[in-house]
């Protein structure tokens, strides 16, 4: 028999949602180390062994369940002094409830054996994502397992109304989706919790990304005081070890919990975020690549923003050997965004060539003039002015990056949308929209100017990105404008992105509506003149555009979300005519 | 003062999500026949004034809901002794819920006022919409209003289990998606309800579709005894007039209540089901171009049977003149198949061009050939044998259609892609999977097939699907079979349709796995001699090709589900490893 020692692992895990045999194999690796240093408990995630999100998987697919079981006998196998606690989703044999089959529960396992279940009871009627639609809240009540004479309550999610005095230490085994915005909130509310039931709190949670959702880790301990004494590294796979005896364990990582505060007012000083989205967006990368199995990656290079911050990434997620980079300059490209992605790409050591798209166009703007007078003949409803070439541009560019996915090993085209465009349905469908993986689409393009420029001060090798890209205003360089005679920028066609990304932070931050914005004084109206009919114009753009970009967002490739949920949610494209400003 | 009649008006409308203005008007329309008619009482289906589903817009955009409380108020004005029913989203003053914040209401309008409201108790833990996601239950229990000496009971949805005994009548208020099996089960259980409760039972249900949600309308009546004695058109809007008195109105349709059995076991005749699918689609693709304001459809035909009963079905719902065919033939494009194409326009009648895609794809792949050697100078990995050429040609034509689509007002490109091939990931990103409308994308190729024969034999028109279509093995025509010297058939790059028409099946309608799929006998193994080891191959490509092809599925346009809503739930790509074999 091992003495007691008061020592508990927080084994921080990134699972893969579905892979039942990688993740029980990683759970026995864990649950060997535990007791090899001798460990008197071991805790995983909420859902380790299945993952999350599975979104609808389950229901369709219920051999994922049977799996998991039997993985479960087998790593209740390999247990022996060292308590494991190991998440799973366990059948449940109530017969009134048809619709959902499933438990969310957590197994004690010890000596080979699973020697008890507990099962969650608080199922959240609103989460983003659709796994809890097949699970059922438990009504039994036995959470508390004594190991060594301590008294551990296991808490599963956010089952906090069940929390009971008596006990020494509450488990909270979570799978919480990281929100930079309320971070900080989170973190006040643990503690709070600790405190309140004065006792000591351990959040055990899951690190890495699953599509759009990202988890960050972070899991923590606080004395019956509420005081922080262990915290995991943020984004990292991790076994932070708790001494409970006398409240101690390492604190790798804090300075991400303090910084992260809920803003009352849209500010353009994305900087106190910025470590933060950047490393969910790495994180977003890798596991989106390494979980699909596909290594590279290769996108346009423009020598704009967008392209450029998402080369920068992909080089830190992917590693500069597995990122390769194509100018597709057209007669509009000027020869400062040709020199700008060459630039870019020797300075981030990226394979790199230049694939010019004349001959593309013109065969296609030829095949197409001889069709479109061919379809005149019958329809009567050609417009006087199009964005055909526009599309033809984006659209051949498309076709070579998809063409280098197609032709190369374990590679994905892509996506170089950002969230403002997104919103404005300012991107070409099979054109840049289109790809393997969206990087940035959660960034909006003030954030991104923001982004690029930290990138440039804080990764290792400092001021990749060339100063005139950051400077430089934004455009497709699809058209002439012809007003100027220069490419069109964007602000032009849309309105300046500090009042468009304003817009959006209100919507999804304040749930504001159009007549709420008309009162509210935005941060451009500090700094600029501007009219009430400018603003009202600059809204009527803004609503009228969104209600037209359903489709679009409907087919936008995967992303990882860093800011808002609410992106993440749906909305049919036949309710574009809802009347946003109201009667 | 009018007399009591003992008329109740049916209202079955077509709403439009989030449209409250037009759903409002509707709405007053009604009242106003009903009114002048004399009615008693009008009902209207659940959620009328807002629309149904609208997914999370309301979460997002509160205005919604403030919104449809201004037209409430607006279509109470209207009323006056003809009591009106009228479904709505009431904002929810409980100030313990935070996350939902609305009750699902019915508004009891009468003489210019709002004299009740009666509240949904029964929220669904799992909708296959995320409306309910903001919706809370209700407490409260008076749901019977009393006019003219009748006792009326009014339940929402399915708020079955609230149904008292002390009414003369049950109004049930409904937004019902209709799926083709369960409509006979559906109808036997209102029946049983009348029966069990001796009311007489009035099922209103909403018509017409928003994106992929299909509704039937088919509202009915029961007498006491579970007797249906009315019930309304299917897929059209309608108001039905039920006299109480004497149990009577009109039963403009039953025979398609009557066809719809659950099924045991696969079968490929899908006749019965014929009259309702054909309707499903029609509607579908009619509520889709009409509810965002499109007219037109621009599809490629190349003598196959996807797009063959794509362009058939676009005549149906948007009109002749409102289709153009454009064939696109490669070197690969066999003789019959351009023949196909050509006769299928004339029997249709639709505008028709043939625009080849030689020189796309010579110029496609010349500029391609050279990336490709800048590339592989970079990266050790091209592939000795690749897809490129293949998908080449079917991004060349979405090029083509795309453009059309960019050049003529309200026109939108259609995407062709059955139900097997989307769950085989057989198509191309950016080529014949894109467009803005996928009509047959819950078709499968074995139901496709019984439809083009269906079509010939049910339209007015007769025949106008050529025979070969029908008669030929499906295949892309993109690549030359090597062993045979002839385009490659989709049936030897996959398995037997009718086969994998049997797995689909299987997995959506038994939810079996790989293992209960090797123990069961197919359909095909009736009729064939099948070995394991062939079985095994199949399945095991069946698994492969669904897991690689989330991400396809992720991007699909949209389309109308028409059997099964387990094709229309979500599962991360990242889960692309789900051991669905088991250990």
């Amino acid at each position: 028999m091992t003495e007691t020692n008061n020592l508990i692992g927080i084994a921080q895990i990134n699972t893969k949602a579905g892979d039942i045999e990688y993740n029980s194999k990683k759970v026995i690796k864990y649950i060997n180390q535990a007791q090899s240093i001798g460990l008197d408990l071991i805790v995983f995630p909420e859902l380790t062994l299945t993952g999350f999100p599975l979104e609808n998987a389950i229901e369709n697919h219920p051999i994922i369940a049977d799996e998991n079981l039997k993985w479960l006998d087998n790593v209740a196998k390999v247990t022996t002094e060292t308590t494991a606690l190991v998440g799973f989703v366990e059948p449940c044999e109530c017969e009134n409830i048809t619709q959902r089959k499933y438990y969310d529960s957590v197994a004690v396992l010890k000596n080979g054996q699973i020697i008890d279940v507990i099962r969650k009871s608080t199922i959240p009627v609103h989460c983003e994502f659709n796994d809890f639609n097949c699970i059922t809240p438990s009504n039994s009540s036995n959470k508390i397992i004594n190991i060594n004479g301590i008294k551990y309550q296991i808490i599963i999610g956010k089952d906090y109304n069940n929390i009971e005095q008596n006990s020494d230490v509450i488990l909270n085994l979570c799978a919480f989706p990281t929100r930079i915005k309320n971070e900080s909130e989170k973190h006040k509310f643990l503690s709070t919790l600790a405190k309140k039931y004065s006792q000591t709190f351990v959040y055990v949670n899951q690190v890495g990304a699953n599509d759009r959702a990202s988890f960050d880790g972070t899991s923590r301990a606080f004395d019956k005081n509420g005081k922080l004494f262990a915290c995991a590294k943020s984004f990292e796979e991790q076994l932070l070890i708790v001494n409970l005896h006398n409240n101690s364990g390492e604190i790798y990582h804090s300075e991400i919990l303090s910084t992260q505060l809920a803003q009352i007012d849209f500010s353009l000083d994305y900087e106190p975020d910025m470590a933060r989205t950047y490393k969910t967006l790495i994180q977003g990368i890798k596991d989106y690549f390494g979980k699909t199995g596909f290594k590279r990656a290769v996108l346009g290079l423009s020598g704009g923003l967008d392209s450029t911050v998402c080369a920068v990434l992909l080089v830190d997620a992917l590693g500069k050997e597995n990122v390769y980079g194509v100018s597709m300059p057209s007669k509009i490209t000027s020869q400062t965004s040709k020199d700008d992605a060459q630039i870019l790409a020797q300075n981030l050591g990226i394979g790199f060539s230049v694939a010019p798209i004349k001959d593309m166009f013109d065969t296609t703007n030829n095949c197409l003039q001889n069709l479109f007078t061919n379809v005149e003949k019958h329809w009567d409803c050609r417009y006087k002015q199009s964005f055909t070439a526009d599309n033809i541009q984006a659209r051949s560019r498309a076709i070579f990056l998809w063409g280098v996915s197609n032709e190369f090993d374990s590679c994905l085209p892509i996506a170089t949308s950002d969230k403002s465009e997104a919103y404005m349905g300012y991107a070409t469908i099979n054109g840049d929209m289109s790809g393997g993986f969206a990087p940035i689409a959660d960034i909006t393009k003030t954030k991104l100017f923001a982004l690029a420029k930290w990138l440039n001060k804080n990764r290792e090798q400092k001021d990749v990105i060339p100063q005139s890209v950051i400077e430089k205003r934004p455009g497709a360089e699809l058209a002439i404008n012809p007003k100027t005679g220069k490419p069109l920028i964007a602000e032009d066609a849309l309105m300046p992105y500090e009042f468009l990304d304003e817009v959006i932070w209100r919507i999804e931050n304040k749930k504001e509506n159009y007549k709420d914005m008309l009162k509210s004084e935005f941060l451009y109206e500090k700094t600029h003149n501007l009219s009430k009919e400018q603003k009202m114009q600059w809204l009527d753009k803004f609503y009228r555009r969104m209600s037209t970009a359903l489709y679009k967002k409907s087919i936008m490739p995967p992303y990882v979300i860093v800011d808002s949920p609410s992106y993440n949610s749906k909305q049919p494209i036949t309710s574009c005519s809802i009347n946003y400003k109201g009667i």
